[in-house]
């Protein structure tokens, strides 16, 4: 008998695990008859160069598992009787199913069923987005973040003896370790204060969503949505036949007005917009609480986001602001603890919760406790907390090296700032690009963004929103390190994309300012300008040859350099600024406003020229 | 600083880990104000009596997790941030819902809410049920099933580094390592042979059902099910307002006739009828797919108790057959392979497949990948079959000693004999007790039986079919060692329930036969009757003081006794049957019909003479 096993020395199984693994193969495949003698294990050895021991110890874990047999003197058999539960009908040589292109059956099929469950075709991130270096992507986290050991304790403390127990449970009872630690853990760093029968654990967010959608809306609902705003939260409405309404959102939220009057649901993302990060002002919060109340509407909390909240404190939720018959809150235990963890939860009067768990029941069967145990241990254990500190100290780190490398590559593209943290930048797209085109070129360089269309409902409120497309940048996924390169690339291939269009010396009447004129104009100046995250900055060009700077709205950020003329160039150098790198420009100024052009005559960013200090001048070197 | 910490020699925790612990629990719940103090390690461990070195670890944990911070000569202090990002809003001291039992809520919920996800009321296992010493429950498993080293080593493979990229995936696609095992290890079994495309991963077989459900039901369908059937199953066809009709079922599983022609959809479990456990005959079989085909219907075959058949060879699944465009395959791995484990999977044309990956996205968002990874393994290094081997010898056992202790302790209640395996008895409860009342007394003795009524959706079918009430037990969740207790409890129970009301001695004119006329009648005789399992049986009765006995339709299973007569009684005592426990019984012989009452007058079995044997009579000792 020839027997192909072949060994893999890199691989994760031992050697006895291979050869193991692959005499199991082997036979259920039916490779070896039934009644045919296995090689024996001094030959097998020989044939693999491995100690004999090896492959003794994975014969006797064959035999011991009943798929040997060892008859004395004579050798060992593969065991008939595991074959002998195999269906022993004829095994169809053709395929069970008619053939996957076939028209006819295409057509059969989609006359029996009777929803469509994605109407749309919307954007999606490739699945190996994990192999490209530059993943800008906003929601999935990379894998340098799990907290694994401490996942791994709360595994073992789940499983072992002790509180194993029951976890193969019957009923639709959620496991009450995890419940009580949401209750007294979770929802109090939101302010909120509930009872067990007003918590249900679900599996994510967005099955939270479903569940809730499935209970409260048919064909006759009308439901207010954020405008740009969850995509997979208006298909899972659609599958209703509800009515739909966009109601946009602006620097404070989602607008409250007679528009969503007819509504009975309303749908909010108020810590932290989805997609703009933008967080519902408390004056909003109010607004829209009263109006729910007088017109006995529903408000559905969306709160799954709330976590990378990280500058400054977050606002409260919605549903602990008190009149909280009407509130729904939705959350979830934050996806980065663990690969593929989803346990999402309910907050909600019990009339709600008693039905979601018998309609949860109905999907799914039973709960799976072993996550949910496990999910209670970590919080039990006091990892939670430390977990959020940690991430949202990289998150940080990892936002500040965004905005800053925008402001340095891309300073005119910024869009939204998000004004309380959260994880995101909205970026322009130059006009004359096709935005799909944009990323699938960066795409193909390793660099993932997100066009943000597919987040408006109406194409229309895009079009209202932004005379140019946008794409979204978040730093969940990507490390650190990866980010300015990214970045770097993703200008560079805008800059190819966009050929001569960008706005260039050429199209000025002027010329730039020679030597002696840049000194004239310049020393002494004190600049106004922006930040890509619309705060106010001021740089003084001192008469000798130093730069102060001050940005943000309260002069948080400073930093010193210096500044010279060269032929014709202006050159600046900060300590900390713009990577502390040198760069040179061309200038331009029309009256108050000043405009700097890179080597390649492209324009790279203005100002205005406060009246001159004459103060300073006076102090020309 | 009073701090209340408090060890437990027995925890699982360590010590280090215990003070750690319950530093961060009092640290967040704010027990320790910021900015105080912290206990010095040398006093804590001298107030807790555990080495300085356990608590100066704790702590240096806590610092490093950013809970303490150290200050030079000063000690230690709660980290003011880790409380920063707690919502500083107001914490209502009210409860954030309005009170549970508020009458007024209850209406405005019920209101709102569109849809009622469990129409009916029936039976529920207690939670707690593995606290129960004779839990005769099928279709959970007791710990004993799990194999937990292999699934532990299969869950560390899934996450070792090579492995672990991409499971917090952003798409819907599921685990190809599992779809590939399932393709290769799991369909083969059953005779199936399918395609990638043709797979879609569920969280169990409910969730399949569900979506399916969801895909090609509403209020014009008419659905045809097992009458008796999966209560689940129907409740899920409910909520889409569809028609149910329930199709009687026969010894050869689902009724094939003209009832169910109006209907586009038929459920059956064909492979392990759930709740008789009847197998679906070959001919019943080609039966229901000439109809399919005939009238365009669909047939969803659920095979998900299709491992629990282990007498003799199952029937290749229903989709093996042929006319494959129109059965849809639904199936999981046995849920007896790791706690909580839920992984279903649908095997379908495309075009559903499709279908039900969006609707499943809408539901769950993506996939765990980690379980789904871990069972890929699990498949991968062979232990599935080796696991259904040995999970089948377990049940095969204990379905034999149900059976044993039935037949002695029970002999004339059993009702239903599963034709091919399963693990389930259907047990007739006798006429004068109320089923509940029993179910709920068996609970208090620690025995946990079902009714089958809520098995059935039309009452007058269950009444039809059973003229007494019913309850069904399993074994795959109590323990071999159990079994025969639990019965005789059980059987006890019965009786004392029953009262006098069972046939006794004092209902016969007859007066049970003296000594000389037992021997007269018996010595000699053959005997003709049924075991519980309706196979014949034969005993005959020898005149010289010995019993021998055949029974099973190949008298397979033999057994040799000795018989004799003291004080107007028939003793008998067998090497093996009825436990080789020594008995005697009161006799009544009325023509041919022999009745056996015990010492309590009660009648305990009954059988026929045959035409006594002179030959053997004259052997008289």
């Amino acid at each position: 008998m020839n027997l192909l096993i072949s060994l893999d020395s890199k691989s994760k199984l031992g050697l006895q695990q291979q050869i193991r693994q692959q005499m199991v193969a082997a036979i259920l495949s039916g490779s070896i008859p039934v009644g045919q003698r296995i090689i024996s294990s001094r030959k097998l050895s020989e044939q693999l160069q491995v100690a004999r021991n090896t492959v003794t110890l994975a014969y006797n874990q064959l035999i011991d598992e009943g798929y040997l047999n060892s008859c004395e003197r004579k050798g060992l058999f593969v065991n008939e009787s595991i074959l002998n539960d195999r269906s022993t009908g004829i095994v169809t040589q053709h395929n069970t199913f008619t053939k996957i292109t076939s028209p006819k059956s295409k057509l059969f099929w989609q006359k029996k069923i009777k929803i469509k469950p994605n109407n749309s075709n919307h954007f999606h991130y490739p699945s190996d987005w994990d192999k490209h270096p530059y993943p800008f992507i906003d929601g999935v986290f990379d894998r340098s973040l799990y907290p694994v050991k401490q996942w791994q304790e709360a595994s073992r403390l789940a499983f072992s003896n002790v509180n194993a127990q029951n976890m193969s449970s019957l009923n639709e009872e959620d496991d009450s370790r995890l419940i009580e630690e949401i209750r007294t853990k979770i929802l109090p760093r939101r302010g909120i204060k509930a009872q067990r029968e007003q918590i249900l654990l679900t599996s994510g967010s967005q099955h939270a969503l479903y569940l809730i959608i499935q209970l409260l809306c048919n064909k006759k609902t009308t439901v207010a949505v954020e405008e740009p705003g969850s995509i997979s939260l208006r298909n899972c409405l659609k599958l209703t036949e509800c009515k739909i309404h966009p109601q946009k959102i602006d620097k404070d939220g989602m607008i409250i007005d007679n528009r969503i009057e007819p509504c009975q649901l309303v749908f909010v993302t108020p810590s932290h917009q989805n997609p703009t990060a933008i967080t519902m002002s408390q004056q909003r919060r109010e607004k829209l609480m009263a109006f729910a109340k007088k017109y006995g509407q529903l408000i559905i909390e969306d709160d799954s986001d709330c976590e990378r909240n990280y500058f400054g404190n977050p606002q409260p939720a919605l549903c602990s602001l008190g009149i909280s018959n009407q509130v729904i809150y939705v959350s979830a235990i934050p996806k980065a603890i663990a690969p593929g963890l989803d346990v999402g939860f309910i907050v909600a009067n019990p009339e709600l919760i008693i039905q979601a768990k018998h309609l949860r029941q109905l999907m799914l069967g039973n709960s799976n406790k072993s996550i949910q145990r496990t999910a209670a241990f970590f919080l039990f254990l006091g990892y939670y907390d430390a977990f959020l500190m940690k991430a949202n100290k990289i998150f940080q780190r990892r936002w500040n090296a965004l905005r800053d490398a925008l402001n340095h590559y891309l300073p005119n593209a910024i869009l939204t700032m998000p004004n309380q943290g959260g994880t995101a930048f909205w970026v322009k797209c130059p006009e004359n690009i096709h935005i799909k085109q944009l990323i699938s070129r960066a795409a193909k360089q390793g660099i993932l963004i997100e066009p943000v269309k597919d987040y408006y409902y109406k194409n229309k409120n895009y079009k209202a929103d932004h005379s140019q497309a946008c794409f979204r940048m978040g730093v969940t996924s990507i490390d650190e390190s990866n980010i300015r390169t990214g970045v770097a690339k993703l200008a560079k291939l805008i800059r190819e994309f966009s050929g001569d269009q960008n706005i260039t010396l050429s199209s000025y009447s002027q010329q730039p300012l020679d030597s002696k004129n840049l000194f004239k104009k310049l020393a002494g100046a004190t600049l106004i300008c922006q930040t890509v995250y619309g705060e106010p900055c001021q740089i003084v060009i001192r008469a000798d040859g130093k730069l102060t700077g001050h940005a943000g709205f309260d002069k948080q950020d400073q930093d010193k350099g210096r500044w010279w003329i060269e032929d014709g160039c202006w050159f600046r150098q900060w300590s900390s600024w713009s990577y502390g790198e040198q760069a040179c420009f061309f200038v331009i100024i029309e009256e108050q406003q000043i405009s700097w052009f890179n080597q390649n005559g492209r324009l790279v960013d203005t100002a205005i020229i406060q009246t001159v200090d004459y103060t300073q001048k006076n102090q020309l070197v």
